[in-house]
């Protein structure tokens, strides 16, 4: 009998044939065919990949982490524990006659995507039509209903910039022109128009 | 031996015996005993519905939903992901001495409906005891603390009015007067006194 | 065969070696290992103990709650459904580039208190680092950020004292000197830079 290269506790679902080496897939989680689920991930226990949800490598996806179709998370995204995406900016019953019209037509579906490095806190909820910016931290509890900036720290219901942190997580602190230097590269930024920007060395 | 005239996941629990035709329960959902549960409705993964629980036909029970006994879902109405609804006010640990007296009495348990066609969105939370009403729409995130009025759309925690909405999710759009045309019906309705109010065609 | 003096649905998993004396574990709840668990405590559908969270007696925890490694849960506390505890403060996927360094060193855990008798309403988030006081009743849907008093009721985004209870859950109404009386105990309290301290007799 031929060992899969990734990990599936006994309790769990795992039906994806896309599923990379050296992840593993914990209790009462269900993965399911057509996820795609990269290398090195962490699936924790009662979460849910639904078909044409898109995962990276090396992603570490906490208990009760839900992810449908139109999601895309990128490589070393951290989704928190009970933190919820959504597909639908209208959603209704499909068989609730109101709304079956629209349901036929089959354009109700609304992509977000998670860039590279990101975090979102526990209990988070993203509202679909979002981009996640790169290295980005949405704190706990957090209700995403815009674009959030790369390294930008988001929180509250609606989610605001309330700060910015670097690759590690590490909060930044700016001088008086803006700028700062992150603590672990060394690497230098400015802060401008309400984004990030990269300094020359 | 005998088929159900609906559909229950290898993994899930369904212990009713009032669940209706058509209906599709997904992996390690548990719909206890004494739970209503009507046709066509579809129970997301990991859903769970108490005993006591009641709910309608062509419901839509996304993932992780909890609903306790003492809450009412109408028909074709869509309960999003993660939503959670709550029937005690005040809640102790029923084995906490200081609480044992409360939970002998009997009457802590506290009401919740929501009516047809109401929408409520990803992880939201219902506190006991409001009405949504119908068409009405829960954004992501929000917390209910008082009763929605039909076709509103409320949103933040506690959850506000932000605008309004037709039977199929369309927000509404009034005019100087106040009055707007159904986009999908032709129905038309005026805003007054903070409630929608049909006018003669 | 030996029968456990606790009770474990079947379709639970309960790992730990130390779960107390008529405690109840129900369907596709996971107890890992290393958790602590008291007597007389109830865990819902679908909630995780992770190893090293520290549960007291008689405490019930609903369906879905997360309780990880470095959460402390003293004697008769309600943890309400779907309540989320957290204990890093700038989470990143561990085998992320950028936080591998920071995972390593070993000192990212961040610990979280919930005092006796305490309640945590449903859906809340608690972000960890903060105590949470004897008898405090955290709303349904709050994010706490900061330590609760004892007595406190705290509601909102980031929770906020909006006011205070008995031990069994009444909300407490002051006098104008700023005093009360607990209408079940008799005991009597002041309101006194924002905390509740006890009266002699």
């Amino acid at each position: 009998m031929s060992e899969t290269p990734y990990f599936v506790h006994p309790a769990a679902l795992a039906e994806s044939e896309q599923i990379g080496a050296g992840t593993r897939i914990w209790a009462f989680a269900h993965v399911m065919k057509g996820a795609r689920l990269g290398r090195d991930c962490n699936v924790g226990d009662h979460a849910f990949l639904e078909s044409g949800a898109v995962v990276g490598d090396r992603v570490t996806i906490k208990n009760q982490v839900l992810i449908w179709d139109g999601v895309t998370i990128e490589d070393d995204v951290f989704v928190g524990p009970a933190a919820v995406f959504t597909n639908d900016l209208a959603p209704r019953s499909p068989r609730n006659p109101a709304a079956v019209a629209r349901y036929a037509q089959g354009n109700w579906l609304v992509r977000t995507r998670v860039e590279q490095g990101a975090s979102i806190g526990a209990n988070a909820t993203i509202v679909c039509g979002v981009t996640i910016g790169r290295a980005a931290l949405v704190a706990a509890g957090a209700v995403v209903t815009r674009d959030v900036p790369a390294h930008a720290l988001v929180a509250g219901v609606p989610a605001r910039v309330v700060g910015w942190v670097s690759a590690a997580g590490t909060r930044l602190v700016f001088d008086e022109r803006q700028q700062t230097t992150c603590p672990e590269t060394g690497n230098r930024y400015e802060l401008r128009d309400d984004r990030l920007h990269p300094l020359a060395p």
